[in-house]
């Protein structure tokens, strides 16, 4: 039987684009955004549950999250989940995962995903997940996963390859973040622009020798520790370890650098639940197209979306395409496309002392 | 000194216009829908205090009401709030109330008000009810106060009068309970129409008079039981009283059918505040012509009523002309110009169970 790989679970994030449903002491990975009763954080473990075992799951979050990682997902044992002290940004994070599971296992295959996405067709997924182990065998390949794009998005990543027919995987060109509207149209028209996922497939070993060659001082920190990774001095090592760190991003610091980068143009109903908007797109709509999880009476009324964490009645007349939210101590009433506007929201409920932004 | 009148305020109304702010159990004439500190109740109480003594005013509501009147006019005694065991229409209301001071007083004055509406001019206010007290000495005079229309409302009732140059009190030639939209603009250009407030004076003994002419059962009634009134068995008998009596309105009862009305028609900032539309009208706007209470940040939000009974954050982005009004276990989210819809929602909101309509 080959050798399964190990799932490392990015669970840090903060994820206010679903305020204020979302709130720091409870991000969106905690969340049952489709209502379907697992939280994106389950679904992504759900998701990985078939192609490595749960004592090959690592979660990695904020020290704060650490409870309600515990809680979400019994199936992990406490020395799975890891903390981290500070937000250092996903090059740290990754490291902290990758060196602590090759200190036990140096041949470890990872596959690193965020939490807090979603993915509509699990089968389609597995099979790229295949593929990619597959290609992240040889050599220090770094892998990555592309989805291929339907609309001039500009609030993603692109990831731009060199097309080589028949092959499954293609050798990166270039990352461009979020571009403008008509670059990103470009992009689309152009037919060799991904989108990026931010789900990354390598050997330990492979990123251990692309954060050498390209963030050595982040290799350094985590090297000089390495005694301590799965021993009772982890956590004094990590406290250090975080306060010397910079914070930089995989994708900046490692993939858009290294020479070995691979990217997997893919198809498997992906969603990253970027905004409300994204949201209502993916659940089940009414006859008038509204997505109700309220005790709702709607006139009238369409294209909306209506959330509350109580059975207050919410009676509702002559809205179209509108986002209304209440949860806690938070009413929201906006048009659904308000997405760039969120976070004057939140800053300003913060400067209005509002509690549990 | 002359003898001061007797007020008798009408306080037994549902007022379901401003649900969900107005409930059944604390309906608009309990609610300080000015945020000025005093209910409407309370404010119409102030508006008498300088023509008659406390001990001269009765409240007349339905029983449940009766310990919201005691807390909110604390300057009463008990047997001044006289509290109906059925809704029977304002009739029965002012010949129960009527009745009740002539036993003791046959000499009575009366001003009869509803608990509900707002007056904004009170010096002008008090010179018409003292016109209005001398009007009504003469004879079995019915007098009742008419506000000069300056629009075409046809929601109101409106009176007809004969036009006497010099006259303040002018006799009455027709009353027309809400017209519509073409024959309220022939009231208003026709110049001798006035609307109906609900306000009436008389004396005791001339609306007796009248009510045995046009009301003779309802007279009876009374009249078996006069004797009772201002004693122990005052309770036992309204209550068989009550159950005899018909329901029917002072205006259709007695009013169009007397030969001895007359108005005065008057402008001293009247509002009967029947929808949330004539409420928001009345407050103080901000410079967007939002009235606001509640704990909001508005964003590109105009024309609108936000109106919370919580501490709960509101957040609001391009609304224009709505109303927000989330109070205990319902939020409501409209046109502030829906007014005949109101029914409907309550109805629907009943019909799905919710407590405290």
């Amino acid at each position: 039987m080959p050798k399964k790989p190990y799932i490392i679970i990015m669970a840090g994030g903060i994820g206010s684009r679903f305020w204020p449903y979302s709130r720091r002491h409870k991000p969106k990975q905690f969340l049952d955004v489709l209502g379907e009763g697992r939280s994106l954080l389950q679904m992504t473990f759900d998701r990985f549950s078939e192609l490595a075992d749960p004592e090959q799951f690592i979660v990695i979050t904020y020290t704060k999250y650490l409870d309600q990682v515990k809680e979400q997902l019994p199936e992990l044992q406490d020395h799975q989940i890891l903390s981290e002290p500070a937000r250092k940004n996903t090059a740290t994070c990754i490291a902290y995962a990758t060196y602590k599971i090759f200190s036990r296992d140096p041949e470890a295959e990872l596959i690193i995903t965020p939490a807090d996405h979603l993915v509509r067709e699990d089968d389609r997924f597995k099979a790229v997940m295949g593929v990619a182990l597959k290609v992240a065998k040889e050599g220090n390949r770094l892998v990555t996963i592309g989805i291929t794009p339907d609309r001039p998005e500009t609030g993603y990543g692109y990831i731009q390859y060199h097309h080589q027919e028949g092959n499954e995987a293609m050798k990166v060109k270039t990352f461009t973040e979020k571009p403008n509207e008509a670059l990103a149209k470009t992009f689309l028209e152009s037919g060799d622009f991904v989108w990026n996922s931010g789900i990354f497939i390598w050997k330990a070993k492979s990123l251990i020798h692309a954060l050498k060659t390209h963030l050595p001082d982040l290799a350094d920190a985590f090297e000089e520790g390495i005694g301590h990774l799965n021993t009772a001095k982890e956590g004094e090592f990590i406290q250090k370890a975080y306060l010397q760190v910079k914070s930089i991003s995989i994708d900046y610091g490692v993939m858009e650098k290294s020479e070995e980068v691979y990217v997997i143009p893919s198809d498997f109903g992906w969603s990253d639940l970027g905004s409300w908007e994204s949201l209502y797109e993916l659940r089940q709509q009414d006859e008038n197209k509204n997505v109700v999880e309220a005790n709702a009476m709607l006139y009238d009324t369409k294209n909306c979306l209506i959330k509350t964490d109580s059975d207050r009645l919410v009676v509702i007349r002559g809205l179209e395409n509108y986002l209304v939210n209440e949860e806690d101590n938070v009413l929201l009433i906006c048009p659904i496309n308000t997405e760039k506007e969120f976070r004057q929201f939140v800053a300003d409920a913060k400067k209005k002392g509002v509690k549990f932004i």
